[in-house]
């Protein structure tokens, strides 16, 4: 058994599962690991440095991955997307703040673009340039976003604007998305395939600290919230409408509601955070997953979760429509 | 076909699809049109009114009909509880607030006890006070609910603590449901059926000013956005946690983020909302629906609508499984 949809025949993947390109969780072994798998894997380009990248692709081998960018902050160099694209990558996604200023050059590079979206204009404007892949992510997820919508009625409402305009683009169902409940879900809502970040960044190979790991495989999906005092405090010049979904901890506690404070205190808080940093301790620094936390309980290698999610996936669409279908 | 779940076994109803108690939507000939369809109709209790819930309950004849209370509201009057318990409803809802000190009325009148929880604190408690079904409505949904949770995630992570502590009891999903995309999604989830407002909201029978339902057929989901201003301004005491979905309009654009001078406007502001209240002038007046409005583009008489969503929820089950399970 395997599930097959447009996406899996347009990537010639085996599972529809891509991994959202998380900065800085999402490396070269991570984005491999799911490849080798039969999802989609991407490196996370996040807010761009070319050592980084370079290293990561170097980590991803013979691997055939894709790339993600925080797009306002690739802008700043665009020659990363340039080195991005000279690794001819499965697909280029682009996130945050609009794609139109790069797309062409993706396409003329002859890479898929995937556009990750959070309302309809944002689902509007990909279309306008070119999109071959729509991800429609909702605020449940890890990571910055919008508050607008959810993933249960975004994923909807994108998938009826494309079969209206643009048929022929794929859908992909983004934020709260954990195991293979959520990935039937999102098929059932009309995506072609899932990107899944909090739970990829819950493997062996993510590329973030054993502390962090160790608390998100013991909370509850209760424990997060969206906030902008770490963009503030680590100097990230997010546009205001996107906030990140972290899990509480005491530095939200104490700066969350008071921003303007923080911003007066900046320098040494920024110190104390990175102190934070180096020693693990994130009462101090930030976990940055979203609302699916409270579905992980484990910390596998990716690609045996890749396997652990399709067959989840697999049995429940078989079974569901098994048990409740009466004839 | 048909969908059968625990919830459809339980109540003896044809199709898994619980009319949200919406108050002021939901009276007694939506609730009777739903049930008639094969669906279980509740009566919105709201903040309690003894006339206007007789009234109801007598439009709601002879069909079998359940009734949701605002629990906080209610309790300033439980005399308008046992009123509920003694038209033998199929079904008594407790939301908003403990339910701990209504329980154990409803639980003697033998009447099987809903609760609708936004957390997971809220679905512990629901099971400790023996509740029958738990409701999970995530932060999608319109009306009043906490922001902390979408429900792509909360109803997974209840259905589970459930199956941990008290599998007998029965979890519907609900908010940000519309279609049989929504309901087959749920299921997918692990859901025993769903509850459903926004999309009843827009149907015949809801008693909602016409003016007002034009504005959501026309509406996309980017459009609601959660606030307080409206129970600032009607003197609503709700527990400040807990804020309204509503579709956005002047008025809330106008008082949203200034709650402290609309607290000190806000004789004036009153009056002016009344007054558009009766004119149906919904710049003014709120209205309160949820994400789904994206997904509503007509207003059916609520009965074929119930048919509707069944059928397509069906076919939408066995399609996917079909389409998407390769062998």
């Amino acid at each position: 058994m395997a599930l097959r949809t447009r996406l899996t025949d347009m990537f010639g993947i085996r599972h529809p599962i891509v991994l959202a390109p998380m900065d800085p969780a999402a490396g070269g072994a991570l984005a491999a690991a799911v490849s080798a798998a039969g999802g989609l894997g991407m490196i996370g380009g996040g807010y761009g440095n070319r050592e980084i990248l370079e290293a990561e692709f170097a980590k991803a081998g013979n691997q055939r991955v894709g790339c993600g960018f925080i797009t306002w902050s690739m802008a700043r160099d665009p020659s990363l997307l340039d080195l991005a694209l000279a690794r001819r990558p499965a697909a280029l996604m682009l996130s945050f703040s609009d794609p139109a200023p790069f797309a062409e050059t993706v396409r003329a590079a002859g890479v898929p673009l995937i556009c990750q979206v959070h309302n309809l204009d944002h689902a509007r404007r990909a279309l306008d340039v070119g999109a071959s892949v729509i991800v429609a992510q909702g605020t449940d997820a890890g990571g910055h976003g919008l508050t607008t919508r959810g993933t249960l009625t975004l994923v909807p409402s994108v998938v009826d604007l494309v079969a209206r305009e643009r048929p022929e683009i794929l859908v992909l169902a983004a934020g709260g998305i954990a195991d293979g409940r959520g990935i039937a879900a999102a098929l059932m809502l009309g995506a072609d395939g899932v990107l899944i970040g909090t739970r990829f960044w819950a493997t062996q190979e993510a590329l973030i600290h054993p502390a962090a790991k160790a608390r998100v495989v013991a909370a509850t999906g209760d424990e997060t919230v969206r906030t902008s005092v770490y963009d503030i405090v680590r100097n990230r010049a997010w546009p205001p409408e996107y906030t990140g979904r972290l899990m509480r901890n005491r530095f939200i506690e104490t700066w969350h509601g008071r921003e303007e404070e923080l911003r007066s205190l900046v320098g040494a808080e920024r110190e104390r955070v990175e102190a934070a940093d180096r020693r693990g301790d994130y009462e101090v620094s930030n976990v940055t997953v979203g609302e699916a936390i409270g579905l992980v309980r484990d910390l596998p290698p990716a690609g045996e979760l890749v396997e652990r999610l399709a067959v989840e996936a697999e049995v429940r669409l078989a079974s569901v429509a098994r048990h409740t279908l009466a004839t």
